[in-house]
């Protein structure tokens, strides 16, 4: 099992906050102490950082929670390796990176899916795995799915497109994700996800932050998301089925 | 301009004292201020550092060259913006990084390539550029016309598929450049590169480094790469143009 991490938001802002309250979790306050990443968005890129070594004890990852890294789209993980065979590797370290269109999409999983790497196959695919991990195969599964679809697809057919494969992919076992293209941040709730929302900073113009996290990073009132569901998210609101983002959000 | 180091070696080892060399031309005593990056090689895999901003400044990069990150084969790269309009931002710093057939593969380029992103097309290519530079489009099409000539490319064939591709982009300008997918380490020397052999350590298995620079790091005997050459390295040493890595070193 991992943790995940991630937030949507309208304005670029820091995650130093919940970095530095995710981080002992990882060897220190929890067991998660395989590995840690985290991928900050630039644009269509990402900034991504990990390590294959426990968060709680990473110089690194100290020095990046005190760091000026700003973003409307984050996602961070921590990994407990599983299973133990899939040792420590920067190759087996979340969260994942692919271009795709042009855009970085990046992928980070809590849950476990055993078989993922027989069926479906992989082989035909654009995308391979350069690690060992369920994870990484089935991000390589979805990215080959959307590869097909072709390029410029909206938040709805983005959904149509990947939902029935995140089905596949659930059935194997446990599958919360938190997936990114830079503009859309989609979230799989499994069996456990939660989500915060922020307003905060008043001013000129009102910042939006939407948080997620597999275990509450705080004591505000962080909802569970919907075993099951997936949502799309884009400048720190969900975004309609239809791909449209919400007309009092829209700028 | 910008400047390239790069270096392959028969056994993993760090680079601390290049890197170190390295980060003052970033800003302090050379001009290379808009950003720096290394790619670091773990087997398929590549990790990857880079900030747009100033080397010689950087208290990452001063982090990492006290960090023990040891590998075979690494990448760096210390950027000036040129033509200054394509500015500092991640999707511009190199080294540049795409999977292709479950490998990581890295580029740094040091020259220009002006009309790079006219000719030839890249819109029906798997790789499509993140940022804006010369230097990711000239990524993009090299990887383009390997993933058409199929995976599990030898030494030898590899250097076939790309150097004439090789040949008509160095003919719009400058290119010097670094490639590497974990395995092999490509030179190609247009205009400057310069290459150290390192023999050293002794012991039962002998290491055996090959270094790369623009500009030469140190006072030792930097020799200089025949101008319009490629060339093909692995574990420290050059690969024939037959592909096979030569029998004193195979091991």
């Amino acid at each position: 099992m991992c943790e995940l991490f991630a937030m949507s938001a309208s304005r670029p802002t820091d995650v130093n906050q919940s970095l530095a309250l995710l981080q002992p979790r990882g060897g220190e306050i929890g067991p998660h102490a395989d590995g840690w990443g985290v991928a900050f968005y630039e644009g269509r890129a990402a900034r991504i950082f990990k390590e294959p070594v426990p968060a709680a004890e990473s110089r690194c990852l100290a020095f990046i929670t005190e760091y000026d890294f700003r973003s409307t789209n984050v996602i961070a993980h921590i990994r407990k390796a599983n299973p133990e065979k899939i040792g420590r590797a920067s190759a087996n370290t979340h969260p994942f990176e692919r271009e795709l269109d042009g855009r970085s999409w990046v992928f980070a999983h809590n849950g476990k899916l055993p078989g993922v790497s027989t069926a479906p196959p992989l082989s035909s695919g654009r995308f391979q795995p350069l690690g060992d991990t369920d994870s990484e195969h089935a991000f390589c599964l979805l990215l080959n799915r959307i590869a097909e679809s072709g390029p410029g697809l909206s938040a709805g057919e983005l959904l149509t497109t990947i939902t029935p494969l995140i089905s596949d992919l659930a059935s194997l076992g446990e599958f919360n994700f938190m997936l990114s293209d830079g503009e859309h941040l989609i979230a799989h709730a499994h069996t456990h996800l939660h989500k915060l929302r922020r307003n905060c900073c008043g001013g000129d113009a009102a910042q939006e932050i939407v948080l997620f996290a597999t275990k509450p990073l705080t004591d505000e009132p962080w909802q569970p998301l919907e075993p099951g569901s997936v949502h799309v998210f884009a400048e720190g609101k969900e975004v309609h089925p239809n791909g449209s983002i919400p007309a009092s959000h829209a700028a």
